[in-house]
């Protein structure tokens, strides 16, 4: 099935889960300058030039707290960034499940985005009501509410761990060497966490050219203090997601508490008193999740040619079924299919932005020419052409094999139907079970992989068949297209039939819709499998072998391509140093930009929006949702001053992880709260570029404008102003 | 020179150069039903059905009052359109110089936009005011003012002339076909105005087509009743203009005087309490000037491949020297270069929207299916194959043909240079003086040709050098890039020096700007001229033939093309009858749409705007030009109703001559009044689409609540909503 996410939002949270958050150590960050390139590099009379004032912009600013680019901010903004501002940011900065945040008063209150505090939001609501919808503000300390699962964790210190980590791996085969490799973080991130009591995690920068140690204090006592009504906080919802000019307060304010008191913060930032102003240097502080900016062309040609057109077409196909089923449904039906459409339409959007990059000829010009300045500096030097000269050829290789089957690995799959995904795995039980685990087909051989597999099969699942008949059905007429009649599966599943008439054969037809009845095939083994006349099980025997193929080659091609990836990553390190920041890891960074409106459209987009905007939005589209306000707004509204800031844009890097990340300036103040990106950003996914490509991010001036205009909540506005009560 | 065009206006403004305006009849339009398609084309079965209730939507909705598709309208929308309907919105629409306009009131108002009076609204201005600027508003009667040059033509009758037209055309060769097509097409027009005392006009439709003789009644006194400041008439000047959303009050409203009184007019639109509702049906009766739909695929390859990116790569070097220059002045300089700067970004807008729509594969898959019916169309029958199936094919070929020397045709001319251009004039006056008239250069045969072009060598006229020495190096730096340094042209020009320096010694050398030298040099003949050793000259008696020849071959092709253009016209009427609407001629049409929002950079553009959007761009922009509100907005904020609607969109078919042009509902109500279309539209010129492009009106709600509350304009406000003072 798809994976369909939505915007900035979800893609944090998705990193989330692969973050570590293990163990734990003491120390304090102590930024060295960055180094200068290596001799071979600068050695090379290469294209590019490069050096610690002017790094490569392609790379963006997702700049480590141990190799600020101090030199380059100087040259570029003649800011001299101290240790101590620094530090300041750094421990005024906190990481929360999928999301940034920081701290913004001396009693521990922490400002976050209103999707980053949902699930808290969500769980401390009443039981007739819910705090999304309405709002919520604690009128004093003892209102505030403890989120159950959200933590907090403050980075202390940052080490170097390469030559630890290095030093273990002295096997032969990458398998054997990731083996190495995994078991020595552990190693590691356990030692920290023993000798300091912190959280520690060893991060993998350059895809493997660098390790190192990050040391969190972890604060696991947070509590809800405000949270503005979901309409505001996520205006013009899933339409305006990814875009600008917007008009969110996508704002959340929790408390850190420590020992059962609002924590004393030793370092939180200040509120500035005007805000972001135009073409003003600013900072974000936060954690990017993910980027590919190491990606070599042979990768962005297989996105762009392969991968990213496959997932539009299929989402595409999909969102059409959908559609069609919400036209001919009753009121509830539309409105439930409605909200999955909006989230195709958001995938469609995302990657429809990625791929726009990777179209876009003077981007990947860009690329190119990087990547010869590259490739020359690594074979420059005898010792790294032989270690990683053939790396980018290796992936190339390895990228034309999979685009070579991606399109029979594509239609032969259950791509669409959870029964005929059912199917196959009883199929494959019945097969894997008997077998020692050691020769079990992989995803099998994992502790519990069976027993669970086993369990999902048996178990009672809601399944909604009009949605399965539709996707199979334009599934098999794509793949009817692109494999013709001939192909061994699609005969099978089709067997001369139209893709509908043979989609609705195969449903009217199998028992498998039943957990019952799956259960007594699954209790029969392969004995009842092999036997079974059950159209779904007799399509799924023939795909087994087909799909199973095309995963094992996949999985090859996977490892090669991890691989030689991580060769790149050390040549990189090797020829620039840390004047290319490190691809995004969801671990701190700081990224510096300007506030700044860009071409939009034909005409020029705002370099900030306004309450004016806020409310011509709504009044421009008749009140309707998502455009609507809440009541409070309305109720409200003559008392705003209407040309209030809103929101505004900034050239800072940014992506998703970054949610929740405060805007500074040079004094450290705090000018605003980080939200989204435009969709005009989403291409730096894979290459940097600030042409047009924008944060998103509220205004620090509305946040006290709203407290206390719309939600009597002066109590909170004079905290974070640093007011006296 | 590059003609730089500023949007939907000045397109609108050179149409009218091109309209007659000459003789004068009387009658009444009779609608008659849209004639069925050709026995030719029903006997075909086409892939493209087109009939009386479904036209083909690619060309558009540009109908004309003779052939309005009330079967269409029916079917589509649920609309009977009644004769009188029809006859109504004839009668109160009016044609002024260059835009469109409506009667709005018994009394003879009439609206149309802020630009398209900006002549009258200036000339009338005070000696040390300037009402553009301020705003005007008569307070009675008495204080209106009589426009100098302002007519209005009010539509009649229209009859189909075809017959005789095309009788009178008996030669063998297009040119003299031209030359009786031209003499038949006066003689008619004279003898109807001599016979009806009214306006006549022969109409060509449908490149040669058709032709229609269109009789107005011209009333010559009009005066100024009121126009808002240009700021918020234009509101977002360049940068808005040709997008939306967007905000602009665009409206002057004038009144036609009968006898030095006010109109007693039989005619006109009331104004709609509501305004333009969101899905609503509304049209638009006004004058497009011209669009290029019955173009072949060949010719759109052509500007799509050959002249837009010509004109594009142009417009930007020249616009980069003019930044520069407006980088290097004083505050005075770069305020002029600016304006010129804005103009030529409005230019690159205009050509890269035209062009998106080629480039555009959807697009030309459309056109392209069109062209393979329409041919099939005409070759299904021997006569009509006989006379126009060869029709595609030449034209490709001419196309081709001026493919093979654009590039050099592109460079070896004067481009950028008034001084070399005034020497190559002065080249050739002195060649063609001595011939006799018939044996001249085409271009200086006309009467006073030769005498214009001298008198313009010898006068003295301002040259910004900076400017033109940039323009032609950035020329020449472009011509050896395209040309190699071996061109004839360039060999001369250059002599090895490098653009820059090759252009400074030019005009360092030369004494040809001034005008005295010039004279001088004109009267000493063609003996002077040779034996002149000015730089300008020589480089001139190179240039000479070079361009010379260019110039008579594309003229021999441009008269093959128009040949053949015409056969499509009269191929196309026998093929689809009126249920393809005419090219746009800059004559009354009528063309249907929705008023409808539409998907806009990632998300959705509300179908109107609103007061409150139009503060929050100011608030956004800080107030900043073109941001900035006039006065009397900013001193009326507080009185108005944020919410009232300002502008809005509509998928009506329109295009630049449609300045002006009232939106009316069902009732014949005026709902708004166009003023641009937003740069999804500009592929429209081309072939019509409705997906995202859209025409833009000011909302009638805004006006009278404008004229109130803003201009203390109560008696126009009652006056245009039928209220008794």
């Amino acid at each position: 099935m798809t994976t369909v996410f939505r915007g900035a939002r979800a893609r944090g949270a998705a990193l989330a889960i692969a973050t570590l958050f293990t163990a734990a150590c003491v120390a304090s960050t102590t930024p060295a300058a960055a180094p200068a390139p290596s001799a071979a590099a600068t050695a090379n009379a290469a294209p590019i030039t490069v050096s610690p004032s002017s790094p490569i912009k392609e790379f963006g600013t997702m700049w480590t707290f141990d190799a600020p680019p101090l030199q380059y901010w100087k040259a570029r903004y003649g800011f001299d960034a101290t240790p101590e501002f620094l530090d300041h940011l750094r421990l005024s900065a906190v990481r929360i499940p999928g999301c940034s945040a920081s701290i913004v008063s001396a009693d521990g209150l922490v400002m976050t985005n209103h999707h980053c505090a949902r699930s808290c939001t969500t769980e401390v609501s009443p039981k007739d009501s819910n705090y999304i919808e309405t709002g919520f503000v604690a009128g004093t300390a003892a209102d505030e509410k403890k989120c159950r699962n959200m933590v907090a964790d403050q980075l202390q210190s940052i080490e170097d761990v390469t030559a630890t980590i290095q030093k273990a791996i002295t096997a032969a085969t990458p398998a054997e060497q990731a083996a190495q490799r995994s078991a020595e973080i552990g190693r590691v991130q356990q030692a920290c966490a023993k000798e300091t009591g912190l959280q520690c995690q060893v991060v993998t920068l350059y895809q493997g050219g660098r390790y190192s140690l990050y040391r969190f204090k972890r604060y696991t006592d947070l509590r809800l203090v405000m949270a503005p009504e979901g309409n505001i906080a996520f205006y013009g919802g899933d339409p305006d997601n990814f875009t600008y000019p917007r008009y969110d307060l996508d704002l959340t304010l929790v408390r850190i508490y420590d020992n059962g008191q609002p924590l004393k913060a030793s370092h939180y930032l200040k509120w500035s008193a005007g805000g972001a102003g135009e073409d003003e240097l600013v900072f974000v502080v936060g954690n990017p999740g993910t980027t590919g900016r190491l990606n070599t062309l042979a990768q962005m040609a297989f996105l762009r040619d392969v991968q990213y057109p496959n997932q539009l077409d299929q989402l595409k196909r999909q969102n059409a079924v959908l559609k069609e089923l919400s036209a001919k449904g009753d009121a509830d039906t539309k409105k439930r299919y409605q909200d999955v459409i909006f989230g195709y339409e958001n995938s469609i959007k995302a990657i429809t932005g990625y791929r726009s990059g990777l179209l876009d000829s003077s981007i990947m010009a860009r690329k190119a020419a990087f990547e010869r300045d590259f490739r020359a500096r690594t074979n420059a030097n005898a010792d790294s052409r032989a270690k990683f000269g053939g790396a980018w050829d290796a992936i190339a290789a390895a990228n034309a094999e999979r685009a070579s089957f991606a399109t029979a690995a594509r239609f032969q799959a259950p791509t669409g139907s959870t029964v005929l995904t059912l199917a196959l795995n009883l199929v494959r039980v019945a097969m894997e079970e008997p077998k020692p685990d050691s020769l079990r087909y992989a995803p099998f051989r994992a502790p519990n992989a069976l027993a669970g597999t086993k369990a999902a099969i048996g178990r009672e699942i809601p399944l909604d068949l009009a949605q399965e008949r539709g996707f199979l059905a334009t599934q098999w007429e794509a793949a009817l297209a692109a494999l013709g009649p001939d192909d061994p599966f699609l005969k099978a599943a089709l067997n001369g039939r139209k893709p509908a008439d043979a989609v609705a054969a195969l449903y009217a037809g199998t028992k498998m819709t039943d957990a019952a009845a799956r259960k007594a095939l699954l209790d029969g083994g392969l004995t009842a499998i092999n036997a079974s006349t059950d159209p779904m099980i007799i399509l799924a025997r023939v795909l087994e072998p087909l799909q199973r193929a095309h995963a094992l080659r996949t999985a090859a091609l996977t490892a090669t391509l991890a691989n030689n990836a991580e060769k790149l990553g050390q040549a990189i390190y090797a020829a620039y140093g840390t004047m290319l920041p490190p691809d995004a890891t969801f671990t701190l960074r700081i990224t510096d930009g300007v506030v700044k409106g860009y071409p939009m459209n034909g005409t020029v987009a705002p370099y900030k929006t306004s309450f004016y905007g806020l409310y011509a939005r709504a009044a421009e589209f008749d009140g309707k949702e998502p455009f609507a306000l809440p009541r409070s707004w309305i109720a409200g509204r003559d008392r705003l001053d209407m040309s209030t800031p809103l929101d505004f844009v900034s050239t800072n890097d940014i992506i998703g992880g970054n949610s929740g990340s405060p805007v500074v300036n040079r004094r450290g103040e705090v000018v605003g709260l980080i939200f989204d990106g435009n969709i005009e950003s989403l291409p730096n996914n894979f290459i940097f570029t600030d042409d047009v490509a924008r944060s998103v991010a509220v205004h620090s001036r509305a946040i006290p404008v709203a407290l206390r205009t719309i939600y009597n909540a002066g109590r909170i506005a004079d905290e974070l102003e640093g007011k006296k009560p």
